[in-house]
């Protein structure tokens, strides 16, 4: 993944719709991320099915790319519809919805961004017309992301001070946002003007997404230190991290928001620490439909993920264990959100 | 390890002093706690160098269970000096006093217990009439540990109401403190008197603890689910933690402590949920000599710990991790110690 000096834009996409020349079929290509950072290979899916599959194992992750391998994965739904009118469209998209949807419950970019490229061929009066659509809206939605991470980036970087040191959770670079990133594009781009000091990178048990951090940090030479999530309120306690920056899953009206597990702790160490904690999303994350952060699904993994590592396991035969993915922060440790339109504050 | 049901006591301690029958030399004989939950074996020890050792690469762990074994590699170092005088047996203590006390830095009850033991055997005359006293006091510190960390338990469990769910960080079983356990004690012992509905046992990473107290409380029939430690404070926001007890390695005469990395997030999670935070340790951990927790030893470790599991490296080459192994919680946020002579308040 070379990497264009001036901006941080990667030249390989976790997510590429590659449309099908003459017989062959539309395809998504996707970074393998459950491989990296030791093998670099690609998943191609040509259906729904296959893409939700895709979201549901991690193969693609991240909130915005979930979004957007979301409404792709919509678009090669549709396939195989050609003579189709408007109730097998209508059908068909009904079925792919709620396919994609039900991936993965906690991030909203999925649900908003599969509920846009489903608006927008519902319009349709035949199948075809509805594919074409669909498409249109999803590249529309692929692009919009694009720019909204590359303005977060350069939003966020006016908060950041001279000499920081950065901490933040989980992956929220390009691989997690098709490009640039979110919390990583701030960091990122504070790297570039010559802000950061250090970035901190919370290991993020259970699946390691701080290796994917650490990945991307190296290839765009941003200096960092790998730290296990018990160590963050350390750092904080004894002055060490400036400002903290995360992602987001879904944001509620109110300001309340899901993230990764972990990122609630990390909200209230900055707050009992007097360090800012920022929260870096496209406004694709807000949820305008619910009141307050208590309404919003939590997904609950297979606790194999914190039982097991590369299959073997850490703990006796008979050990249970829970396996939230997220938790929810409310609104009021939030300094403020790093969106493409601006900061949010309360 | 079968356990007595009435007490929690183990039959098998994780350090046991053996004297050399004959000619044999005296051996101290620890559980190799590396190799634990999937392999029960043993290591002995004949010499100071190998207990210091052993200390060191946390074949032996937990701050009660290295100061018997410390005190006890004080003895084995003074082996060999039967002939020896006064002056031999000073210059010996002197050389095997630094060799044990620098194993492992943080936890004081190491210290004190070396020291104690070196202290014993100053007022001899001669190498063995100071061998036999250091012996003498080394088994005096190993069972006082022992009603200590009964005590521990029995005067923990009055501060537990029914139907608790009690959240505890690394271990602080039997493994860790030679019998019964500190923070584990009290757990236990509310278990036997009926009022734990489930305990939480945090992975701990690095080097992932809460494996050894996952196997100790399957031992005890203790209720519990592990949980990755960015998982802790979730819990308890959700109102789903009623207590929070923690061991400790050294605790300074204002009441701040070091504990396990992790220690502190739980700490201040705990306050700002009004979930009561016990600290549970013997009178041994604390270090009177020492005015706040700002000058507590915080030991760095080898950075492979958080950047390999098992010898497989889980980031890119050249990555680097910051692995301190403790942090210090400043003492307001500690609601009582829980001691063998009672709760110690502020």
């Amino acid at each position: 993944m070379r990497i264009h000096s001036g901006s941080g834009k990667s030249d390989v996409r976790s997510v590429l719709f590659e449309p099908g020349r003459l017989a062959e079929p539309d395809r998504l290509v996707l970074i393998d991320q459950r491989a990296l950072p030791f093998e670099f290979r690609f998943v191609e899916c040509t259906s729904a099915g296959q893409v939700a599959a895709a979201i549901r194992n991690m193969t693609v992750r991240g909130a915005p790319a979930i979004g957007v391998a979301g409404a792709y994965g919509f678009v090669l739904g549709l396939k195989g519809l050609k003579g189709g009118g408007k109730r097998e469209l209508t059908a068909r998209a009904d079925k792919i919805f709620t396919l994609l949807v039900d991936a993965r419950p906690t991030a909203v970019n999925l649900k908003n961004a599969v509920s846009r490229v489903m608006r927008a061929c519902m319009h349709s009066r035949h199948a075809e017309e509805g594919r074409m659509a669909a498409l249109t809206v999803a590249k529309r939605i692929d692009e919009e992301n694009s720019v909204a991470c590359r303005m977060i980036g350069i939003n966020g970087a006016r908060l950041v001070k001279k000499g920081a040191r950065m901490l933040t959770i989980c992956n929220t670079g390009p691989l997690a946002c098709v490009e640039y990133g979110t919390a990583f594009a701030v960091i990122g781009e504070a790297k570039r003007q010559g802000k950061l000091e250090l970035a901190y990178a919370c290991e993020t048990r259970p699946r390691g997404q701080g290796s994917l951090t650490a990945w991307e940090m190296q290839r765009e030479g941003i200096p960092h230190r790998v730290i296990v999530d018990g160590a963050a309120g350390d750092l904080m306690r004894r002055g060490l991290v400036d400002v903290v920056v995360v992602g987001a899953d879904r944001i509620a009206r109110n300001g309340d928001f899901a993230n990764k597990i972990g990122t609630y702790q990390l909200a209230v160490l900055a707050h009992e620490n007097n360090v800012p904690f920022y929260v870096a999303a496209p406004m694709s994350t807000f949820d305008h439909g619910l009141k307050s952060g208590t309404h919003i699904p939590v997904e609950e993994r297979d606790e194999r993920e914190v039982l097991e590592f590369r299959g073997a396991r850490l703990y006796p035969a008979g050990t249970r264990a829970l396996n939230r993915a997220f938790d929810v922060t409310p609104a009021h440790y939030v300094k403020g959100f790093i969106t493409e339109v601006g900061i949010v504050r309360k």
